[in-house]
């Protein structure tokens, strides 16, 4: 267990006291090498050591469904920084197969268990960078280690999973969980022609939208030809067979697609305290409650603009923000992070999904008195070639109108609409304000009035008749 | 010449004091008609009048190159209300073929021409709504009345240019003018399989965007077949050729798409001040120098947002927000109309073009000290299949890093994400906000980096250059 100390200035072994700063990162995806880069632009002389338990560094976890569903050729093509680019173009010492072990606050030192070298190693720092991610839901259920079930978390599962489906035949998919990334692998095993079926134990799909437009998702996975059940648990995996409340389902591949959970051991471990349903606590400098360690990404919490309260997100886009904020102050500059309004986005067997703020539920939650409206509208002018349907709901606040949220389900274009209600969330727009923003009409990309506005201009009259 | 007044009642001749209200609507589109329908929703007691020259109300002027260009089946798909509509769910007396001549502010009177019954009446107002639209700019050339040279600026246009079209045999066409219009009606023209000739005068087309912005336009009209000629400049239209200063070029048939002017005549002929490019002058309330009497549209001027200044924006969409402020004035209840960023937006040769807010140009003009950055990016992330390129140009303020402006060209997906900008631009946000906003990201619809943001985050690295 002891440790192998050599000169500070490779960056290996402990800390020499003033021989330079070390910044030790751990984690080699977006929320530690993020934060890695941006300190180093900021700090040329700094001594970065990033670690990595896996091969791979910064790699698009979002784009795994499409790796499975083979419309991405390789994984490569997923990895959006190779570790011999940190090491020689931005001189971070990159460990992989490094596991951070334990962190000794009081002597500032990581015990890292060098996989690739069989050893284990103490590495001082005077920063520490915790991007460590989020592990997968993965529920107690009998057969749950069965070797026909697959996570779907990082790169190696996916690789996992793509070579079982290789090795045997595999015809008939059970996906559970009924969220983004259940309902994304569904559609990438209808794809490949797997007979699929979807289970989520809430009564309707996608928890992450109100009910209502949750239903128009699951009849978009209908028309695709997938199995929905809806209000159904899972008891059980056999072989097979997987059981549920409802009946038993055949299934010679389980994929969970549950979504994720922060993944904290080694920080709660340290006394770092935890925040958001578990996440690592962070003030808006992404600082945790221990002087010079900082956290991102999916094992940080987040503050929630609209509900002004802490929240758990695990997206890429948060990781890099926050982790950008992170490299800054620790580079010693200052930047702080405002915070998300929840906006999240997918494209679901050729329907988009989209959502930013609170949907109806969560504005009841937070204690809000609002007015819900739902339009649908084109994407285009009506007339023109190719318009689809967009439904958009929208929830304004009572009283002064302020916007708290929408959700739009629709063809082709209507998602990235989603932006200009995040972006109106940011500023703390009413939905007077919406309808008199200055947006961008042509007959073959819009609607004179956009469908956002639309919405709008419903949640404004609305509120009028409220008095 | 005398009038012929009946009872105020039946919204015909002479106001009668104390005989109810009544509003006169000089224009049957969307300046005129949706200031009537809001101040009939809000007034049911409400007499009112509106009067159109021709034979249409409330038609999308925008869809006229898709009805040339054969992509819009029929007049009738362009015209979203009918007469009949207004006048049995709104009450409103919609006149056919009435055209205002005169405007006596002191009797409070219009001399109206019915061209149905070749009669002059007078019909008395207590409110009058100025909706005068535009009229196209149509240089004084030699030839510029020659049959085969068509305007587009209205359906009485567009229906004579498709039977033109029809009648005789077409092969060479030559648009003058290098806008939105004048693109469009050439990328119309080409659809057609016609010989297509596009003439601007400026160095570069799409003056409304920066000249390293408008070559990408001109490289995909080029792309498309397109003959795109610039700096040339037209002295005369003969039989068969269009003369220019840079040779002759033969054409059949010549489209003028050199944008409009505002049709204020009969306003500037009552004494009613006019305000910017000779638009009529409006308070924040849509109300003209004269009291009660209102103005929206293309006749009207509008207040840039970021520039602080009177512009004059003919576009369907200001038309729409100004003429509902108006009618809720007209009404005698309250709103304002903020004010316009600068939007537009269009497709064309299947390339997505998109403005808001100040051009580097326009910036400088308006005495902005600044930063321009363009970046290039994807539509999608750049391993999902069909993510094709896009490149956004910004222009922040130096100092305090306001956005002033951005500017959009690339492929599917890529033009409405102007409207982040839009309302970025109506919220006063900073570059460093743009950066931090938390906008929809999945690898089908978008890099993890919006190019939007990432535009943003060039800018900002700029500024913060700069010191």
């Amino acid at each position: 267990m002891a440790g192998e100390p050599t000169p500070a200035s490779r960056g290996e072994g402990l800390k020499v006291p003033g021989v330079g700063e070390r910044l030790v990162v751990i984690g080699g995806d977006a929320g530690g090498m993020v934060a890695a880069s941006q300190a180093r632009r900021l700090r040329p002389d700094l001594d970065i050591v990033a670690l990595e338990m896996g091969e791979i560094t910064s790699y698009s976890a979002c784009g795994i469904p499409y790796l499975v569903g083979r419309e991405v050729g390789s994984v490569e093509e997923l990895v959006a920084r190779e570790p011999r680019e940190y090491r020689e173009r931005l001189r971070i010492d990159v460990r992989l197969r490094h596991e951070a072990m334990t962190i000794d606050l009081d002597r500032r030192e990581v015990e890292v268990r060098d996989h690739a070298h069989h050893r284990t190693i103490r590495l001082g720092f005077d920063h520490l960078m915790l991007g460590l991610g989020a592990r997968p839901r993965r529920p107690r259920l009998p057969g749950i280690d069965h070797p026909m079930v697959h996570g779907v978390q990082n790169l190696d599962d996916a690789q996992a999973l793509i070579a079982d489906m290789e090795r045997r035949e595999v015809a008939a998919v059970v996906v559970i969980g009924g969220g983004y990334i259940g309902m994304e692998m569904a559609e990438a095993c209808r794809r490949l022609g797997l007979t699929t079926t979807l289970l989520d134990q809430a009564p309707e799909v996608m928890g992450t939208l109100d009910a209502d437009m949750g239903s128009l998702v699951n009849q978009a996975l209908r028309n695709a030809g997938i199995e929905v059940r809806t209000s159904t648990q899972v008891e059980g995996i056999g072989d097979g067979l997987v059981h549920t409340t409802e009946g038993d389902i055949a299934a010679d591949l389980v994929i969970l697609g549950l979504g994720v959970m922060p993944n904290v051991a080694i920080a709660a471990d340290a006394g770092i305290e935890l925040g958001a349903q578990g996440a690592i606590a962070v003030d808006r400098r992404q600082q945790t409650s221990a002087a010079g360690v900082w956290a991102a990404g999916d094992c940080a919490q987040s503050y929630h603009l609209v509900s002004q309260r802490d929240v758990y997100v695990a997206l890429g886009t948060v990781a890099n923000k926050q982790a950008f904020v992170a490299g800054t102050n620790i580079a010693g500059s200052y930047a702080t992070f405002p915070g998300v309004v929840g906006t999240a986005i997918s494209r679901i067997c050729g329907t988009e999904v989209a959502r930013t703020g609170l949907t109806e539920i969560e504005a009841a939650q937070a204690g809000f008195g609002f007015h819900a409206v739902t339009v649908t509208g084109p994407t285009r002018a009506s007339y023109y070639p190719g318009a689809e349907s967009v439904v958009v709901k929208m929830v304004a606040e009572r009283g002064g109108g302020r916007v708290l949220g929408a959700q739009i389900v629709g063809g082709q274009g209507a998602g990235k609409r989603i932006d200009t209600v995040a972006t109106a969330l940011h500023a703390g727009m009413t939905v007077r304000e919406l309808t008199q923003l200055d947006l961008a009409y042509a007959p073959s990309l819009s609607p004179l009035w956009d469908p956002v506005q639309m919405a709008a201009r419903k949640a404004m009259a609305s509120l009028d008749e409220d008095g």
